[in-house]
């Protein structure tokens, strides 16, 4: 994970929204484009740009290392959910990716079908030493809510066992019980999801400084940073709660809190 | 996609309907042979012809740029519709295809299988230089109506992001809706699907112009134009829309309309 | 299919029934004996002989053309109908087929994964320069009579559209509609299915003659064949029909009619 | 299938039910153990034996030919059966198979995969001069009575239309009516199946000589030998009705009848 | 199975819960922890360790033989259990395993494709000289218990037909029972599987010393150890049990008991 890492810690931003979502879900006239996307990459100083291949193939400029998502899925299929591989870890390499990223559903009726997809990623990913980032998002009939403290830990610790390295998790809402997600990592790097956009950027810091504090490596953020008025700005208080442990209160002005 | 383009503009004519529709459907004496449409192709001026193999290899005389669908299925199944890959892009490359087509429909329960199926697709076509178009249909139970600006927008965003180089879809109705779903195509081509025959070439024209304006690289029709009395003729009129711009009205003669 | 005809036309004679409806149905203990076929393909100058691989490699000995059929199912398995390949185009060939032959289901549930299979199996017969034959029998529940003129035509044309150099399709049962079904081959080989028995051999040569008025190349028999009391009279009867386009009245002495 | 025959007969051994029935239903203390099973084989004079490749790795002995069942099944599953593969051919090879054998259930809404996986290793077999065995047990809802003459004519037909060098087929309970299973297999060695413990060693060899009389080669036994008292003792009463014909009357000791 | 004995016997320490069962329902601050199992595995003096490849690929440090597990779930889907392959043998080997571990759900509706890829593994793992090693755990409507006599009868046997080096079952709960599926192994290697933590140390020897009693070759065991106390001395208790075949009585200090 080294490329995606600035003093073991990462700040990464998402931008597969529009396969997963539909365009007409979350972006505008501005985010809608990848361009600007690759815009706030740079200026906003992330660590890393996460996209399917096709804005990969169209977009990116090599000025953030990059992970290509490898499979996708629409939201319009109803019941439990499945992604399979769209892009293969050669052809993501030729894009230029330094990561692989694939989303597993824990616990869907399909789960097997992606664990075995993985596995067979994972180790073409090593093969060429590309690191393996891990999505894992719990679903299905045997979950009752997947932010749970056990549910998130056991997102993290399939990542783990799966041999990701690193998992991307939504957060428990609290920095405690996220710390058991942490613990079950063992280890491997655990990011927070940044999920829908929060209400204000103190809600969504607080989030991010709980994660923080509980171990994590770091965030990645899709619509909270694109959807917001001043993602550059934004991006600068991520920072501060990321790289230098400030807190909250230091880091938003009061006038804005 | 530059051997389909004049100008950056597209006309392309499409002859798949024989297998997805059935030849009883849509064909008469005269459309039902293949040799029509070849003869349609080169005097209409069109930018592209639109096969599967069958047609490809018994009737392509190269005279203007192919395009080999490589699924396909017929009308007769029912349920969520799965088209599966029925030609490599190797044999398709050995016919004479300067372009690889494939249809993805969006939001049946059999997406993940032709996302992934298109995945592999697109990335040998690119191999070999060619480009890869994808028609793209929502359909499902997710899926309340196909023309509506959200789902046309999902459906060249999903071409986007799963690497196409062009995205077949269907109108939405009015220009400034479409404008929308070329916007999610991100400068990926995007082509109006032809559909069924329009009552009046004016009808048909005036849905042209609006997908022409509103940033759309073109038009692949098929019943539009071989179903239509005189097919040379109205490829004249719709070079007018898509080339040179012209309103409708300076289109069509007046007693015509 | 040039092994197969003689001045454009053929006659084959078609021997897959003992996999296909099972020997208690269709056999009695003459044709349950696969030499006894060989021998009616030899003296009734057929045109080819289409077997199951077993049947081939015990059997066949050269002769006549063989097709080899590459799928197969029982007719023990309820539901909409698959047939699989249970024969590798390789294997047919080093047995000594001149052709390879296929059975799509049209409009059973299962259709996507027939498509997908001939689609690759047509490619790898041409690849030895063997032609593929289709066989297309529309099933299931969007099919509501399989010998209708406008289904008769849609399998014709599935075959043409998936690049069969043959089709065999059902006779319409009049020869005006059959004509449909040819034009929408549009060159492509279209051969008449013998189907069960006939009540009588003026009622089969009257079938018979009513494809190839209707421009079909030919027919495929079997039981109407080797079920007829005299197999070899029967084929004389056949080749004044097809080759030299005798009307029936012609073909069989009076007594006998 | 030379191997295995003499004179044109042969007796085979079966020891595939610890898979395929569970030790706890067939099996006692003595015949739990393969190695008493290889004593027998040896001892009876059988001409072949049957097993599963994990048999074959730890106790075949070279001492008489082997068969290598390459797929099987538990009997726990519920439905329509389905037995995969779980052994190559190449791998039943290396551990000295003479014979490739598997099991199709004909009529079961799965029969389409296991046709497909024969198909293959049929042909992986012959490339090795290895006979490829088929045991055909119709089942499903289209079964009405696996042992009617009529089902067990279907049995063997489909192992010879299919490729197969032998097939082994239930009794269907009288020499006449299993003569017609025989003419359906047209020349392929057709092996009865010895199925459950006959109550009386006289019951059991007049199913056998039954067999013979109806032109079978031989018989595949499994339960009936080696759960009998005297398994060798048996197999001299088999020896006698299959290579030298006795009625089974000359067979048996009249006290022990 | 050598580098995993010690004078025939074994004793394994499994670790794959996290994956199987989820952290949050057998880990605790300690446990969760992969290098405390691999202390526990070199101070407990285990002959070897089960991890699957992502805990491998990070804690694995050559101190104790170890197999990997290949395929694995998690506990969250419902219905009928799939395991599929998720690490290669290679990828196994690369890490390490000296052995290659496998769950088959045995009766679950999914029984076929386990069976076939363990087939396929089995074969992988014999060609690099790693002994295959079958989890066994009858699952499905046809299991109305899953340690009765006959139930882990079919298990051990499962494995043995299988072509596995050693089968890892529940225990019966008497040594007589057990015995018969040793017996049903006839000579593979079977190992009683843990389970979950028992209420004393006493009951959980007593187990262990009903299945070495019943011939077993010893013990993978997970939350019995590293959820004990002091697994350290558990270890202690455990080898006297098995490699001194020392009475439960014998083993444990009165007071404890």
């Amino acid at each position: 994970m080294a490329p995606f890492l600035r003093d073991g810690k990462s700040m990464l931003l998402a931008y597969d929204q529009g396969l997963e979502h539909g365009p007409s879900t979350d972006f505008n006239d501005r985010n809608i484009n990848p361009a600007f996307i690759m815009e706030i990459a740079v200026k906003g100083g992330f660590n890393g740009v996460i996209f399917q291949k096709g804005v990969a193939e169209r977009f990116y400029d090599g000025k953030v290392p990059m992970i290509v998502k490898v499979n996708g899925k629409s939201s319009l299929v109803k019941g439990d959910p499945i992604s399979r591989q769209v892009c293969s870890v050669e052809y993501a390499a030729s894009l230029g990716a330094k990561g692989i990223g694939y989303t597993i559903y824990l616990g869907s009726e399909h789960e097997a079908e992606m664990f075995a997809e993985f596995g067979r990623i994972q180790e073409e990913a090593h093969e060429r030493n590309l690191p393996a980032i891990a999505w894992v998002y719990p679903r299905g009939a045997g979950v009752a809510n997947d932010t749970s403290k056990e549910i998130v830990a056991y997102a993290a610790r399939t990542a783990l066992e799966l041999g990701a390295d690193a998992a991307k998790v939504k957060y428990t809402g609290d920095s405690e019980s996220f710390s058991w997600a942490v613990k079950a990592g063992a280890g491997m790097k655990v990011f927070m999801s940044g999920g829908p956009k929060a209400p204000t950027d103190e809600a969504f810091l607080r989030q991010v400084k709980g994660a923080i504090d509980a171990g994590a490596t770091g965030l990645a953020v899709g619509r909270n940073a694109w959807q917001n008025e001043d993602p550059v700005k934004l991006a600068s208080y991520l920072k501060k709660v990321i790289f230098e442990r400030q807190p909250v209160e230091a880091v938003i002005p009061a006038p804005t809190r």
